[in-house]
């Protein structure tokens, strides 16, 4: 029987190892975090003390963590999980990391016999919990081959993209620019339209039927609507994602002119103490920065 | 019987003539096209030769022409199209432009006794011609109640956005704002894409399908894959309409970053010689400055 461990159990993680463990998988999971631990106990998966300890006689290992840096020390740092794992078996690594990075991390997989798929996710806690995922994901047809019970229970959508690592990786980053471009924009573009004395519900209905709509405006203005910047995700992954491309710009001598001004607007709303808040709240540095009042949650409830 | 007139017949103002034509109403149209101006009394309708005789006893003037200057110079410049209008006549003014100027226009037909819809238009030539556009527009209700039968045959969807002008031309800059900054994006993320060696057909697919998404990606990447330029709405038109949400943000005192990087993404295209092009060639000047080849026309066909 397919034994599958999974690293990380944040809310993405999470909502993938209860989906696995709904399909009967036989499961293994560890987080820093007890009580995340307990949760993946209850819906019958299995909880062990270590990294390794997830990937032990694993046939499929699943890592969730925030970056390739998190990846490379849980997989092939000191006790590193990846040595634990059965032959031949398969690492799915979900975390968003520039290509060169997932190259790296896959050869260090087959030199000791592994298999590696670049898998990036994407789709949010509400999808990771009902097991409609997206995967931009690349590597051997021998690997989705093992992998697809698991990829399957976690995901709608498996896009297989290459097969060589980097290419996930890639498709991802290149979702991100756009995704960070998007949001930034909505923010200046609903702020300054509050500028402009507009209504702001609105402006919203109007936009969202016209030409100026992104997938990013519709999901990320009721925010804005709501003054509800609780984090459903944080100014943190944008200033990271945004990061991860501009590095992977200068590496390339490739000029990203849009990307670079919406990275230096996550920043600035980090830098003005937001960067745990949601990523609409650049809506707020700008309305701070020019003295605009946005709706407030204790005022719309 | 309603006396309808219309200034400008390009694809917009041709589309918006034809339906109106289709509908009964008695129309008369100018432009310094004749040939514009020959498809309109195919259709039903009646060619002047002058701005001011296509205005002359009209209860209705749409005017359809680039900017506010040419607004302006038709409507109250020397011979003016204004001052020949039915008593109580509503001007229906469809450019794109500053708020300011709307206002001021509005300002200039009440002195004159008439009524004006500042309605900017939006929806391209193609739904022009089906009555299909979306019209944001603002003005006083009794300009509303009779420019109606006008309005619902050119379009679908007539936002009645306030009572005064300038409201109307506000929500069209910040719609133009987006649009503006999702081709920059869409342009900058697709010759990324190509640098990382990706296979630009597979990458319109899957961000298509992802939070990277907005309705110019949609719209505008088919281009970029087909290698065909020709001009759907040209580079030149967000030169323009960048550079009014560039003037009213310095007027407003307003930081508009990521609008600002995007204008100067088709200043560069323009200035590399692709003013008329299509506005998806920003992904042509990425290319040419980093010297990566595009799908072309005539390999693709």
């Amino acid at each position: 029987m397919t034994q599958v461990g999974i690293i990380g159990l944040g809310s993405m993680g999470m909502g993938m190892a209860l989906c696995v463990a709904s399909k009967g998988m036989r499961i293994a999971g560890f987080d820093l975090n007890p009580a995340a631990v307990a949760k993946l106990v209850e819906a019958g998966g299995h909880a062990v003390s270590s990294a390794a300890k997830a990937a032990q006689n694993a046939n499929i290992l699943l890592v969730v963590v925030v970056n390739a840096a998190q990846t490379e020390a849980i997989l092939f740092g000191e006790n590193g999980a990846a040595s634990a794992m059965a032959e031949g078996g398969v690492i799915i690594s979900c975390a968003t990391m520039a290509p060169d990075d997932a190259r790296r991390l896959a050869a260090a997989a087959q030199a000791l016999g592994l298999s590696y798929l670049d898998a990036p996710i994407s789709g949010g806690a509400a999808k990771a919990a009902a097991g409609q995922l997206t995967v931009m994901a690349s590597g051997t047809a021998a690997a989705f081959e093992k992998a697809r019970p698991v990829l399957n229970a976690m995901a709608t959508t498996v896009y297989e993209l290459g097969s060589s690592a980097g290419i996930g990786a890639s498709f991802k980053m290149v979702n991100q620019l756009l995704a960070g471009v998007h949001i930034a924009a909505a923010c200046e573009a609903m702020t300054f339209a509050k500028k402009l004395g507009l209504d702001l519900p609105t402006v919203f209905k109007v936009i969202t039927a016209s030409a100026g709509n992104s997938w990013m405006f519709e999901n990320r203005v009721p925010h804005i609507l709501d003054g509800d910047y609780s984090p459903q995700s944080a100014v943190s992954i944008f200033t990271k994602d945004l990061g991860i491309v501009s590095d992977m710009g200068r590496r390339e001598k490739f000029p990203l002119q849009i990307a670079a001004t919406a990275l230096q607007m996550f920043l600035m709303t980090a830098a003005s103490g937001k960067e745990q808040d949601d990523d609409a709240s650049v809506a707020c540095m700008i309305a701070e920065m020019t003295g605009l009042e946005l709706p407030s949650k204790s005022r719309v409830r």
